[in-house]
């Protein structure tokens, strides 16, 4: 999607550790009317899906998936990350590993809010090594429910998340799919 | 607002703790056309006020604020809660005491993202005690930004922190505005 490669070209800024900054417009701070066409986008993505309702995570997966589901007219959960295992009969529970913080949450969804009636979209801001997106993948089994397929504003490929849910039949769909990136400039994948 | 008024009542439920919960259509799950309108009503009332940036806290302010926005045509910037004191030269940071969680956070911004020219919205889902609010005006007068004022979804007026930023001078707009609340019914300030 040109208009995010174009965004990233004039506001984000690589730094060392593999990590792409777009927190003025992607992250602590958002760029709503920007966020609400890549929302659009997504939702033309997977319009034809007979979506039910989207699954993020909190905090940052929250602003885009609320803007694709204006378009699709969907309800979002978000799976709430805990450091305390809060395993219950009420939750659906997955551990996920933390690339970023280099640690370990629980990502939990309350059974009422999925069912083996829905059909999930998936939706975050960042994929990487794709341990989120397998955490929630697991709540949408738990629940016995189907993923369409999964989307995110920006895919760091050469962290291999993407690809490896791609190669298990999964639909994973990035606005900007980045191949390598330096301080002298990134690689998007065509 | 009756509109939400009439959804607390559907979808509501009165909890022991003077806990209203909401999780189905404003907290984990998200019902964002419903949301969108509360957005749009939010952005009607500050309409006149020159907004440039609505304020919110994560998580769960995090969808209204967008809502919000997305009618305003600003970017939100999201306070993130931190345990560790995160006090360095390039956050501002408030300490946030949580009456729900029974604890407390620091409220941290990075400087870049708020500035002197800034007329700022603060916007969160619910009001009860004040804190997280009082917490948010204190990151906007760091930065030396005006707050034109608060629009929250649902305050628990029996809980008096919305009259104590009344009482401040502070514009506080709230779309649910319950004076007393048990497992027999709601009553509302008119």
């Amino acid at each position: 999607m040109e208009l995010l490669e174009a965004r990233i070209a004039r506001d984000g800024v690589v730094l060392d550790g593999d990590i792409l900054k777009v927190g003025s417009f992607l992250n602590q701070q958002l760029d709503v009317d920007f966020l609400m066409r890549l929302g659009e986008e997504i939702a033309g993505l997977y319009h034809a899906e007979h979506v039910t309702k989207i699954l993020t995570i909190e905090a940052s997966g929250i602003a885009i998936a609320v803007a694709a589901a204006s378009y699709l007219h969907v309800p979002v959960v978000f799976a709430k990350k805990s450091r305390s295992a809060n395993q219950s009969a009420e939750v659906y529970s997955a551990r996920v590993a933390s690339f970023t913080h280099k640690n370990t949450y629980e990502a939990t969804v309350a059974r009422e809010y999925l069912c083996a009636a829905d059909r999930i979209l998936i939706i975050d801001d960042f994929l990487a090594t794709g341990e989120a997106i397998e955490g929630l993948l697991s709540l949408v089994r738990q629940a016995g429910a189907v993923c369409v397929g999964c989307a995110v504003a920006i895919e760091k490929g050469f962290q291999h998340g993407g690809d490896a849910l791609r190669q298990k039949g999964i639909r994973v769909e990035s606005l900007a799919l980045i191949d390598a990136m330096s301080a002298d400039g990134i690689v998007y994948r065509r």
